[in-house]
This record gives C-alpha cells, structure tokens and sequence, in this order.
C-alpha cells in the first residue's frame, strides 16, 4: 500500500527521514519555481508559515498534474523556509554567497518555518506547519573559513549554510522545536496523518 | 587534535551523532556491568538522573583504567536509562522480551535520562544531563505485531524496543526533550565542552 505513495520533494534529508521510519514511497520533482513563488509570496505579504504551506501545496499540485501519477494514492508535500529579521534565506548559491549567509547569521537567532501536506487527484487532505528557533553561536572569521573548508559543498544543501546533520552543527549553540521539522519533514504528525488515511499501516 | 578522543561507548547512534558532527574519535568498549551497577543504584534509591551520571562516570574510568589509553586527551562518556512508573528498563534480551515491553509501554508516557561526562586521567571535567518524555501511542496485537516483524533485530538495540531512528518512530506519538540527547548524546552542550577544552576546535 505504501509504495503508492508519492514524495513531492528532491530534498535527501526529507527522504532519509521518511525511508527511515519504514515507509514506501517514491521521489517525484515537482519542478516549481519557488524563487518566483516566494517573490509573489513576499509582495503579498505573506509570512514564513503562509508562504511554506502555499509552496508544499504547489508542489503537491505540479506532481499531480504530471502524467506519471496515474494509480497513485498520495502524494506528500512539504517546504522549508529560513526567516531572519524578516528576510527568508535561499540555499547558498555558492561559497561566497555561503559566507555572506553565515556572517549574517553567526550570534543571532532564525527561524525555520516547515510545512507538510498531503494530497490525492482530489485535492488537499491534510496540512501541518511547525515553527522552530535556532541560534547561531557568534564565531570568528578564522572558525568560519575552517567550516567552510572542512564542510565543503554540504554548505549548498541547506539555506544558511548549514547543514545540522553534518558538520553545520557545530555552528548552532540553542534548538527549540521539533527537530524532524527542522530537518525538512514534521515526522509525527505525518506518519499520524498517513495512517489516518490508511496508506501505512504499522 | 580531535583524534586524541575516546569515547567510552559501543552504542552505535552515539558513533553516529559525534561522526556526523565531524569529530574525530576512536571508540573503547568499557566492559562496565550496567546491571549490577543499576541494582546498586536502585537499592540505594538513585533518581534515573544520578544513575546516568553515575555510569557515564563509571564507563570512562573503566576505560581510564586501560593501557591503550595512553597519550589520549580525553574521554568522553554516556549514559541511557529509560524509566516507566519509577522502573528502568533495559534493552530486550530477545523477541519476547522486546513484545512484554511494547505491551507495558503502549498508550503511556515514559521518560529517557541521558548524561554525559568529560574527563582526563586527571579526573572528571564536565558533566551534563538531560531528561526527555516521549509518548508511545496506543495500539493493537496487529499492529505489535507487524512491528516486531518488520524491526527484526532492531527492537534489540534500545530500551522499551523501539529505535526512534528506524520503523520505532512509527509507534511514537509525542516527543518532549532534545532529539540528540534521546538519540544518546547531548550532542549541542558535548559540542561547547569539547570546544571549551580546545579538543574540538571548528
């Protein structure tokens, strides 16, 4: 029953934790532009957790509208948006752009917003966001470009330059919230919510 | 400088969280006896919290006591215990073991104490614990007993049979502490102390 189950999501963390926990499921890019998505969102005025349920539900949609899902039960959504002193942070570009990120970071407090649907050919089932908190501990430059050698292209992976299953975690000094959520998929409501719908069965 | 570190643990999740971090360690079993350890503490009336201090102790001055430990910096030690209406359960001895704790643990709450402790042939530097409640959800016959076939040896590895990084989470329903410290290790408060002391220098 599991395996017609669909994650709308190319992000590995998301597919670790969800492969982990014992379910079926395959990967489907959904191919959604969130860079305009998030431009609409912030002209709109959205807020992190708005703007992270209307890209987990775009994502949801785009896979749905593609061929391939035919016989598919459902389809999992879900986005993660950085938000410090009301600027969301995109995954580094590249090295330079990782150190700006982590120089405006370092010492302060951000925000992970994360959001997860669910979805069939119907419609939206199901929606849940999480909010958590997270502080960078202050560090100098000497610290900085030792991570950034030492982490290497794990600093592209995660918006702030910091990937917490690796390396990054030795740049955060304080987590509050869930830390499934903040690795990309809030886990518990999730699995609550597929067995709900009967797509896993343990 | 980092490879001067021992840890006193053969708990593989452990190894796993300090790894990831990108901690350079070895590992030394203790060949503490945690029962007979555990008996004393619990004739004495030790709360779960001084019992895991007092074994995480234990693991590194047994492993002190080595040889091979010559040369190393320091030595890091941790400790588990799961407690469920004052009693602490051990790790299943085997399938029917692991079957009469899911059963006692289903629909309740239980708590998990963690500690960890630094220290050099000079004696103990630093210790820390932490204390997490996690809630198992109720379920049927079915349901236990589709897990215990699915989680095979997995319901071994961990007290109260359910190994939150694998099929384990599925049984969870509410988690309430820091998920490093219920994977093991106090990853966040070890990091700062191993800096502190300069073992760790990112």
């Amino acid at each position: 029953m599991d395996s017609q189950l669909i994650l709308a999501s190319g992000s590995l963390s998301r597919q670790a934790l969800l492969s982990s926990a014992g379910v079926s499921f395959r990967v489907c890019g959904s191919g959604v532009d969130e860079t305009t998505h998030k431009a609409a969102g912030m002209k709109e005025g959205l807020d992190g957790q708005a703007m992270t349920v209307r890209l987990a539900e775009a994502k949801v949609r785009a896979v749905l509208a593609q061929e391939h899902t035919f016989g598919v039960r459902g389809i999992i959504g879900a986005d993660q948006i950085l938000e410090h002193e009301g600027v969301w942070l995109d995954k580094p570009k590249h090295k330079d752009d990782a150190r700006k990120q982590l120089q405006a970071l370092r010492g302060k407090q951000y925000c992970l917003w994360t959001s997860v649907c669910l979805a069939t050919k119907q419609g939206i089932l199901w929606r849940h966001s999480e909010k958590a908190t997270l502080r960078m501990r202050p560090f100098d430059d000497t610290v900085l470009e030792a991570y950034l050698r030492k982490a290497g292209e794990d600093v592209l992976l995660s918006p702030g330059a910091c990937l917490l299953e690796r390396h990054g975690i030795q740049l955060i000094d304080a987590i509050d919230g869930d830390y499934f959520s903040i690795l990309g998929l809030p886990l518990l409501p999730l699995l609550q919510a597929l067995r709900q719908q009967g797509w896993v069965t343990l």
